[in-house]
């Protein structure tokens, strides 16, 4: 192992962010070839790499997940508001966490991939990321 | 690599089921600092991590997977019955394997983060883990 | 690290191909124990770990996917066609990349488990992989 460091990002609102070139200001010192891991401390948002060129994508993401999971749907655990277990259930298909391979000292991902934070309740604080580099 | 072992799950109900425990009972001796790498040997179970406290949370999530897999659609791949196709897909979207980073010698995860088998066959045997642990 | 290299596929059609024999011959020198992370550098094609046997299971595949992420939605993002939007979406649901343990020399899966490359276009070139070993 490298290094070991936990993030605060900014709070988001709802909705798909890139955060890339955040993961990156915490990574000064990558070395030339080995892996990263991202780890969300969370399980009402998620992760996910995608598209990182066209805002639509991210608008597109919102109705495709809404479909997928939602409100509307008579759930148990309801008690934080009809946003709550859709977040839980939409967290379970991005997943909480992204390895990805550093070649050359860089986090070698395709042209349009980007790094996303899945922000899936309506009102959240900020989240913790775990950031852990092998080499 | 520290160590990497084999552990056979007990037989559990189709459901969502934590096994944070079971697992953490497996690794006596975790690392200052690392990771968990924790792989299912099969491909109609998943694993996951979510919400930990609220049993309600793995009612509804038997809900809304059934709503996204449901066994009433007419699948080619039939033989084991109605729940066997569904299995599959659904194992695909919640993956068969977890990373999680391990930090001050335990697991690194979210106050609220369980880990999650999800058996989605109405009737199966025990299920199968590789067990990775690195520092 | 052991070592790191990567890896041109065949361009595939539409649909869900079985790439482990690909893998498996760009990895002759694999360590006792270890971990192997295989990384796709897309967002309209994803991998995931599923049933290795049956065709079927395949084809069931498309059709369960086209129900989760239908074409006929009206999406923002378009540009590229009706199969563009659903195909970064189907992305996020499988991911983009897996971790798998070496035991023995060998990837250490369950009999039933094949790697898949997850082609969700129409009409694709060659996909790039990434393939890391870790001891």
């Amino acid at each position: 192992m490298l290094f070991q460091t936990e993030v605060t990002l900014p709070p988001f609102s709802r909705g798909y962010h890139l955060i890339t070139r955040h993961i990156e200001k915490h990574l000064s010192a990558l070395p030339q070839n080995g892996l990263l891991h991202i780890f969300l401390k969370h399980t009402s948002a998620g992760l996910m790499l995608n598209e990182n060129a066209d805002p639509t994508v991210r608008y597109d993401f919102e109705t495709m997940m809404n479909r997928v999971a939602p409100e509307s749907h008579q759930y148990e655990h309801n008690l934080e508001g009809a946003d709550d277990m859709p977040a839980h259930f939409k967290s379970s298909l991005t997943g909480a966490s992204l390895l990805i391979p550093i070649s050359g000292g860089r986090l070698n991902m395709g042209t349009w991939q980007g790094i996303y934070l899945c922000e899936f309740r309506n009102r959240s604080g900020s989240r913790q990321l775990v950031l852990t580099v092998w080499s």
